[in-house]
């Protein structure tokens, strides 16, 4: 490795390529395996059996990505679980946590303090602001856009292409905008905009855009009735 | 490592910590990780690469465990798969199975010849009881009590959380009791109760109780009219 | 290891065991596990910890497949991503994609050049054929078949047992017929038959055969009027 600076930790059997930067106080678990053109900032720590830096396998079925690096850029205080895979071409901000068994691919972005959660898989060209949850096996499909925020509950569904490959056309994830809340297993359909402070109701299938401020659920989904005072915003109905 | 009994079978790649026990005519996989304070009863078979005894990474996103303990104390005859990751200040019961994939959090219960499958995720604070089928990809959220003999169906979601972090509440998950059976892809909300011998249909949005014996089905899941005889109890309506 | 040809690129911390075939222009990633009785093809890329030849793990709970044999056999230029599951018994065809964090058990075929996405889970005794789309965190429940180019989306469900081990039944998962879609999130029930061509919209839940080429949405699924021209397949209704 080149460019370690002081105070790392590093566990067994761990492979660090060289062209990665460390920064200072980094604890890598036993394991892990740091591809070249990592960049991992100060007081990061890595459970074991991560690989971070991942370079996308490519393949004839696989589309590339709009990423103009191979770089993949950790902030510093980023909290990384065990057995994730973070591609390269990627920017995780400072104080992120990534729970074990997560996924992000290229051309990512995450702001600060967010945290996905365990079993997340997030898909390439996507955007996650600051201060969100995105809770355990949620998805978080290519070409999304998520505001700072935004909760994302348990398994939460997202999908990109409305033709299913019968078509080409553009690939276009759902838009959750600030401080929006998706509940657990709810399903967006590909390029929904889902409204500032909006809630989507547990199990709610969103086929079309939410304003603001609205509550939805059902399937297909729908507004609830104004329910004032005290209501369970995890309801589907 | 300490305390090492008889008949020890170790792949390659494999880290041991100091202060681990470990019963006799265990086999652990290779590039296994075990940290210290697990507790590994006889007869255990680990496959490659789990992380076992892990202890929470923290962070000001996570909430703590009420765990009292850091040990993970794993049962006699165990089975645990490959690319697991197990907590510390858990509890796994004797002839328990832990498929591929799966995560297991701390302060976690599970009784004997329970089945937990891959992929599936269990939260922190959850108690599980003997004899039941947690299928693939389910996910099991934080403070959540299942009985004994219950079966999950794959990709059941549940959430603890009905205010989505707007509020400051006492997280609470589903209650399911004793041989209840989900099927697969349902949402349960935030503590509810299935009662005994109820089933939930595949698909089925639980936003309230269930008694005791029922059928539901639907979003929201509602009661399936009394049919006699052989009907698929897998059946959304 | 036997039977090594030329151009292999192995990376550090790997084991193959004794009993493994490689063919010309192979890549293993570091920290790859090859168990005995695998069969890798030519040009073959493997990513960083993944398990390759997996044995069951077995126990009372865990029924044996009818696999007749304890080979993996990989065909010529697949693609495997990293921290893979893929088991013994099992057939993969040339220029198939299995991406991070997929699992594939035993007594399966995979058809040339599908893909599997990441953290799929493909059960035991089933049939996938060629230039299938199975996308992230799809589950393929066991003794399912999906014909050719079928495309299934993200997060979709399946289950195979409709007493849900209540009763001692032959399980049966889904027939997908060739070029169907299921959208994402979709929950397909014990046996259905999905016709060729026919579209299942997001969130649905199918409870009956589909006929060839209709599509259906809503819970349960139910045939969408038929609207001419330019309509939104990925629609739940």
């Amino acid at each position: 490795m080149s460019d370690q600076k002081s105070d790392l930790s590093v566990g067994q059997n761990v492979v660090i390529e060289q062209g990665v930067t460390i920064g200072r106080n980094v604890t890598i678990g036993h394991g892990v395996i740091v591809i070249a053109g990592t960049q991992i900032g100060d007081g990061v720590i890595i459970g074991c059996h991560s690989v971070i830096g991942v370079r996308s396998i490519g393949g004839k079925q696989i589309r590339g990505s709009s990423a103009k690096t191979t770089t993949l850029i950790i902030g510093d205080n980023v909290r990384i679980g065990n057995l994730v895979t973070l591609y390269a071409g990627t920017k995780i901000g400072p104080e992120v946590i990534i729970a074990d068994h997560a996924g992000i691919r290229e051309n990512v972005s995450i702001g600060d303090s967010t945290v996905v959660g365990r079993g997340v898989m997030v898909e390439l060209n996507t955007t996650i602001g600051a201060r969100c949850t995105i809770q355990t096996q949620a998805y978080v499909t290519g070409d999304t856009t998520i505001e700072d925020d935004v909760f994302i509950g348990p398994c939460v569904s997202m999908s990109n292409d409305k033709y299913m490959k019968a078509k080409q056309v553009v690939l276009k994830g759902p838009h959750i905008e600030k401080a929006a809340k998706i509940g657990n297993n709810a399903s967006l359909l590909p390029g929904v905009r889902i409204g500032k402070h909006s809630i989507v109701g547990a199990g709610a299938v969103v086929t079309k855009d939410v304003p603001d401020g609205v509550t939805v659920a059902g399937v297909p989904a729908a507004p609830l009735p104004d329910r004032r005072g005290d209501h369970e915003e995890n309801s589907p109905g």
